[in-house]
Parts: structure tokens; C-alpha cells; sequence
């Protein structure tokens, strides 16, 4: 069985069978030194540097990891002092089925991930609220794109503000899209992806969230 | 005072200074009929058909919106039985301080509206898999993006059904970005939405969400 997107060797893939793994996979304090290990080989500063974790709390994950088979010590690498190790998973991929995650269903699994996106979209807009001194919501009728918009404003008392274009901007829309339309919209989105996730080595950081999915709420 | 985005008349812009005006605009079970009627005039019929609600249920929010002089009846229409009324805002658009508002601020507020749009993708893509018999989360790391991606899978004993890729697709990005990049992609936002904000007349209802922030998260 050669998962196709990997092209690679089925040795690279792993079923979970164990819901402990899943657990530190999915929802646990060692996710995120998980994935940052998923595939990729780092050593303890590597992850310090990248997670901004301490040291103390990487070695209690890793620990948890090593015992439960999801990561192994790839190699070493001599130093002056203690060779230091170097970590990763043992696959490249892994498969959870659903009756074996922590969560009761499909539905509150993808809840908890989407809800930790609009946690880190919320905090970033009212530090930005905040940054340029808005201090009201403004709501109304948007003529031309025939939408009910709201977005933060400036005291409505001191309106010569400017709204701060380049640092957040965000719409959800529905649609009514034929097949055709959709895997359009998708090519668009996944080519939006691909030409903005190489900007990740200068500037100002940014989140950028997009969703495209079948509408199943109004029928 | 003319808000810019408006192009109108100082007339149609109104400053909340009610506290039960502002939550009646935007946390209340009238909101919805609100902002059905924010600009746009309709009878009690027209709103029935847009937004699913009993007659009863209009009626109350109707009663409500109109008690606190947030809608009012613009004009009749003359039939057969009793003429019809027909409702609007009174202005075109609404700003609300937060201090006027139900949350304890900013982060909550927008938290709130963020959190409704988590629940609609979770129930969608939930019942995508559901109707597509995926029963198990995929994660793994994309060598051509260079970053962990996780997803919906067929059961992986039997990891010949298709990935429905009309269906949903969706990405979070940390980026880095000069304020001249971040401004384009604010305009490629802009551009993607009103290509497609058109297309609400025929096909399956879609839900395309899209957010991009200066993220505070990692400063």
C-alpha cells in the first residue's frame, strides 16, 4: 500500500493502532514536538530554537515519545562535550482512525483545530485593534460586494484613523458553486498556498487561514 | 462626519450610544433579521423566504428591532387584504464601541464571530466525511510545501476511495511578509472574493472563509 501523495516506500507509513499514540499525536502537550519531529531530523536545540520551549519540557516530551514508539535517536553527532542526538519519527506519515483519536467524532475533532485557529486570529485582531487605537466595530450594507460586512473602526468621534489595510483582512462567503467551480476555487487557493508559504524568511509575521468546504448547514 | 466607504450622506451613518441597541446589532437572536435588513428593505414574507424563520418568530424580532429604533416600516405596499409593510434600517450603517457592546472586549468579541465560523466548518466537514466514509485523520509531512498537513482519509485498510478534493480543501500559513507584500496579498484576498462572491445562483452551497493577520502569537 503506497499512500500516492507520499511517493515514497510503504515502510515511510504508519496505521496507528494504539490510542495512547493517537492521543500524543492529535491532543496532548507533545503534539507540537511531534509534528516539528514528523519526517524531519532535530536535535534538542533545534526544537528549543524552533518551538520556544525550555529544555525541561522537551526532554519530558521526548521521553513520552520515545516510549511510546513515535520517535527514535536517527544518529548522533560527536561534539567536545556529549555526542548530541538527533531525533525523528519513525515514519513519514501516520493514519489515525477516528474511533481511536480522543475525540468522540469527526466533528468535534475538526472543532478543536479549527477553534484553536480562530483563538490565534482573535488575539492577533485585537492586538492589532489595540496597536491602532480602534475602539468600536462598525457594521453595514457593502453596496458593491452586496454583503453585510463588520470590521473594527476608529472612534466613531475621531473617525480621521486610517484603517491599517496591510495587517488583517478576512470574509467568509457562501456560494453556490457547480464541480467544475469548486476545483477551480481549489486550484486557486492551493496556488495562493504555494506562492506565499516560501515568505517565511523576512518581514512582519503573518497567519493566513483559508477554508473552502461543501455547505451542508442550509440543506 | 462622511465615512469614506460609504459615499453618502452623513444621514446614513449612526453612532450606537444604547447598550441594548448594541447587543440587539450583534449578539441577539435578532441579528440575524438586523442585518437582513440593514439597507435593504423588506416585507415580512421576503424575509421568511431569505432567512427560514417562522412568522412568529419574525414577528417577535420585527417587534423588538422596532421598539428600539433600529428598523422601521419605510413604506406599504397596497394588495388584496391588509397592505403590506415594508421594513428597513434606519441607517445604512451602524458603529458600535466597544464599551457598548456584550463582550468584555475585543479578543471576545471577535472570538465569538470567529467561533461561529469554526462550528460551520466542523459541521461541514464532518459531514463531507461522513458522506464520503472517511474514517481516519491523516498527518504527515509535505516535502514539496515543507510544512505538516493533516486531512480526512479513507480507512487505511482500504485506502482505494477518492479524495473528494471538490469537496474541501483548507491551509493555515505562518508567513513573513514586507508591509508591500502583505498589502498585495490583502488585494489577492480582495480579488478571490469578489470573483466568487458572484457565484450564489446555482450548484452545491459552498463556505469559503478566508483570514490573513499580523500575528502577535510569536512576538
Amino acid at each position: 500500500m503506497k499512500p500516492e501523495f507520499l511517493g515514497g516506500s510503504p515502510d515511510r507509513w504508519c496505521i496507528i493502532e494504539d490510542p495512547e499514540q493517537a492521543r500524543l499525536i492529535l491532543r496532548s502537550s507533545s503534539s507540537k514536538v511531534f509534528e516539528a519531529l514528523l519526517a524531519r531530523e532535530r536535535t534538542l536545540s533545534d526544537l528549543k530554537a524552533e518551538l520556544g520551549m525550555s529544555l525541561e519540557n522537551l526532554h519530558y516530551h521526548i521521553g513520552k515519545l520515545l516510549d511510546h514508539d513515535l520517535i527514535e535517536v536517527k544518529r548522533t553527532i560527536p561534539g567536545p562535550g556529549r555526542p548530541l542526538k538527533v531525533y525523528s519519527t519513525l515514519y513519514q506519515a501516520y493514519d489515525i482512525p477516528f474511533d481511536l483519536t480522543p475525540y468522540e467524532g469527526a466533528y468535534e475533532m475538526i472543532l478543536h483545530q479549527q477553534e484553536q485557529v480562530a483563538r490565534r486570529i482573535a488575539r492577533n485582531y485585537a492586538a492589532i485593534m489595540d496597536e491602532v487605537g480602534f475602539r468600536s466595530r462598525r457594521i453595514y450594507f457593502d453596496e458593491e460586494t452586496g454583503q453585510v460586512s463588520s470590521h473594527g473602526a476608529p472612534d466613531p468621534r475621531a473617525p480621521q484613523a486610517e484603517l491599517p489595510e496591510s495587517l488583517g483582512h478576512d470574509f467568509t462567503l457562501d456560494l453556490k458553486l457547480s464541480q467544475q467551480q469548486a476545483t477551480e476555487l481549489r486550484q486557486e487557493l492551493q496556488d495562493l498556498m504555494e506562492k506565499y508559504r516560501r515568505m517565511t524568511l523576512e518581514g512582519r509575521p503573518y497567519l493566513l487561514s483559508c477554508v473552502m468546504c461543501a455547505d451542508v448547514s442550509g440543506t
